[in-house]
């Protein structure tokens, strides 16, 4: 039954592609309040298409935030339950200007489709929902039961995913899932990850006078809210990047030498990485080798940073506040709520009296690590190596993907985390892209995948 | 003579008001460059108001920013030249949305005149052409000779103010002038000022990766810039506000006991000035008393600080760039170029190597001090205690004239540096206001003033 899959998805590769375009066009961004409408717009999409397709129970699942758009086809009697887990949510488009092509409108250059959510997340959901058409039509059914769980809040922390979980616990119960929001190790060599970094996501805000002042005027007396903020952000690491916080480190479990065998395989090396982002020189972290800093420690990374008069010119004001967002990308064994805990002392400690301070924890997850020697990260290894020439890399991501921590906390059953997006793909920066063979590749070794598992 | 002006100014007050408002609405923001037509048609507005009034040699003399409006009357035989300073130009009027009423439809609430440029500095030098305006009307005569210099590039700097004074010598030249850009020490307490701060405009661009990352996939070998630009000026002050630029103080002139006795007798107390401003507590600096912080002693001030995502929700990368503008004030005898220099430096040296950084000079103009028992200073005096109940407080100015030290440099002529605005009168914040009642009673101690001074 798969050499008829493979076949359908070879013959309607374009018409998958113009109908994912429609998805693309979408702004579904679920950080600007503003796009609401578009990211309900998106979820009822998903619903059209995946009935469309043949599945069946498709429903939009309500949560306090975006809904989850749900669909399954469970008639492979006897065999495994696989859960498929993307969003439909991407980021904000900003900054705008840099964009060689508008970021909703899909635009094909060279061999890369750019638009924002192409490589996050939309073609790779759309990747193993074009696998599941490819059986339903041709055969009618699929070799494996299967569920889809793509959300519409991933961007935002995945607010409420996990309680979404646990009210509907049977709902979205499985074998093995999916989480199909990675990329992979080059063009044409596939990766499964088995460990994420998790986040700690904040906004410091440092409230000076009740208006912007002349600093002329109350330059020497009233104190400036926006240097108080540099003073208290500027301590939290040292020149080295290494964080500054209490006890950050303490809980950060060590690797063993046979993971860092695996994952040094893995490596990128300080030129292609300076070469891949422009960076003038990398971090050197605590003395750790350059391929375990960002996958097996913690980070603090200033996003964005703003206060009083930034346009062109010049505006001689102590502004009135100050605010930043901040967030710490954690590993096993960091309890987030414990260095949140850390992180305020340490920030009011070194906040003089002077002004206001309010520190706010936006979202939050812990790290996840599972067995990467599991029967099931093995089928899908194998899936990919029929349609890639490269050998699969084994891998742990420094990226964060709370629902994932969610359905292994929920579920306790094996995950594959892996997907089809290249380290150039441009994810939460301007022209993000997808790498269009791999859209075509990544159908089949879905179709592969499926059939691995059964 | 003296009473025919005064009786005209009170009977045309309304008149003069209403001619005001005309100027007041045009946003003459200097340091907007999508303003530069609304800057030349307020110095348009200026010469034609000029020789309604009778003023003579009306015309724009031109730099290579805005053009200086001038115009005189100079059949005073044997009588001193009195050179009148103000600008015509303002600050930006963002935050928009903390204005009560739109900042260039002048506004009157209670006994305020609301309005961007209503006290920085339109109505300021409005009361000297009115003073004028009532001498030439009832008497076709005034007892000096006058010149008016109202430029249109305060705030920026005063930009080629002084090459124009170089380039225009003799045009400008004058006994003594009148820098009508500040403010009274209380609502019926006239200010004289003898001293300013001087200063430094910068800006500082950290630039690190060539785009915005993901800060999961990169965090922890890309250096943040905005992290490092937080290190860097979190390094330029500690906590009590203390410049940490080597050598900073050096030069800093100290104050005989008899300027102090002077300057103690205007001195705003810590209650007064925590309600004026907002502000939870005041810094203290260096040990010194609260009333000379601000006016003795030099400052160092974020202006504004931009970095990464900073609208509503959350986007987790690493900016690709970090900037911050930050002046510095000035006081005797600190040299501008000099501590442009040691700031560069002490900047250079806390920058890591993963990144490069860039550091601008925008402005810069030395702090500037005069001889508070000089002649003209005194008849200055007796002109406002014509008209105001309060003794006349003679002061330093914490805030920075450029033009004013120009003035100094080139013609070494007195200077008498005064106005009518308060400390409420929210300058270069929102809701800029003029405390009515005094634009009719600056008119007449501008008469007098003009009398005095013959």
């Amino acid at each position: 039954m798969i050499d008829q899959a493979i076949k359908h998805a070879r013959t309607n590769g374009q018409q998958y592609l113009s109908d994912l375009f429609e998805l693309l066009r979408i702004p579904s961004i679920s950080t600007l309040p503003g796009n609401k409408k578009d990211v309900l717009k998106a979820a009822n999409w998903l619903t059209s298409h995946m009935e469309s397709i043949g599945l069946e129970n498709v429903q939009l699942v309500k949560t306090p935030s975006n809904p989850i758009v749900y669909g399954d086809w469970l008639h492979a009697k006897g065999k495994p339950t696989v859960l498929i887990y993307g969003h439909y949510d991407v980021q904000p488009a900003d900054p705008l200007d840099e964009w060689k092509s508008p970021p909703f409108e899909p635009t094909i250059r060279g061999n890369r489709l750019y638009g924002r959510g192409t490589s996050d997340n939309k073609c790779q959901h759309f990747i193993f929902l074009s696998a599941v058409a490819s059986y339903l039509k041709t055969q009618k059914r699929l070799p494996v039961n299967i569920k889809f769980a793509i959300e519409g809040a991933e961007e935002t922390g995945s607010d409420y995913f996990d309680s979404a979980l646990t009210k509907n616990k049977q709902l979205f119960s499985h074998d093995v899932s999916i989480i199909a929001d990675l990329g992979m190790a080059g063009k044409d060599k596939p990766a499964i990850f088995y460990g994420l970094r998790g986040i700690l996501f904040t906004e410091v805000t440092v409230q000076g006078p009740a208006k912007d002042l002349h600093s002329g005027v109350y330059g020497g007396v009233v104190d400036n809210p926006a240097n108080v903020l540099t003073r208290i952000l500027g301590k939290l690491q040292d020149r080295s990047g290494k964080v500054a916080i209490p006890n950050f480190y303490n809980n950060v479990a060590s690797i063993s030498e046979e993971e860092k065998r695996l994952l040094r395989q893995s490596a990128r090396n300080a030129a292609e990485l300076k070469q891949l982002t422009g960076a003038k020189e990398l971090i050197k972290l605590l003395g750790s080798e350059l391929f375990l800093q960002r996958k097996t420690l913690p980070t603090l990374d200033i996003n964005g940073i703003y206060s009083g008069f930034t346009g062109e010119g010049s505006k001689t004001i102590i502004p009135s506040t100050a605010s930043a967002k901040i967030s710490m990308r954690l590993v096993p064994n960091q309890d987030p709520d414990e260095v949140f805990i850390a992180y305020k002392n340490f920030i009011r400690k070194h906040t003089p009296h002077t002004v206001s301070i309010n520190v706010v924890k936006l979202a939050s997850e812990p790290a996840l690590i599972s067995d990467f020697k599991g029967p099931e990260i093995s089928s899908a290894k194998k899936a990919m190596e029929k349609v890639f020439s490269g050998k699969t890399v084994l891998n742990r991501s420094g990226a964060s993907i709370p629902a994932a921590a969610h359905l292994a906390k929920v579920y306790k059953k094996p995950l594959i985390m892996t997907g089809f997006s290249l380290l150039d793909s441009n994810i939460h920066s301007p022209n993000e892209n997808f790498y269009l063979p791999n859209f075509a590749k990544g159908i089949e070794a879905a179709i592969h995948m499926f059939s691995n598992l059964a």
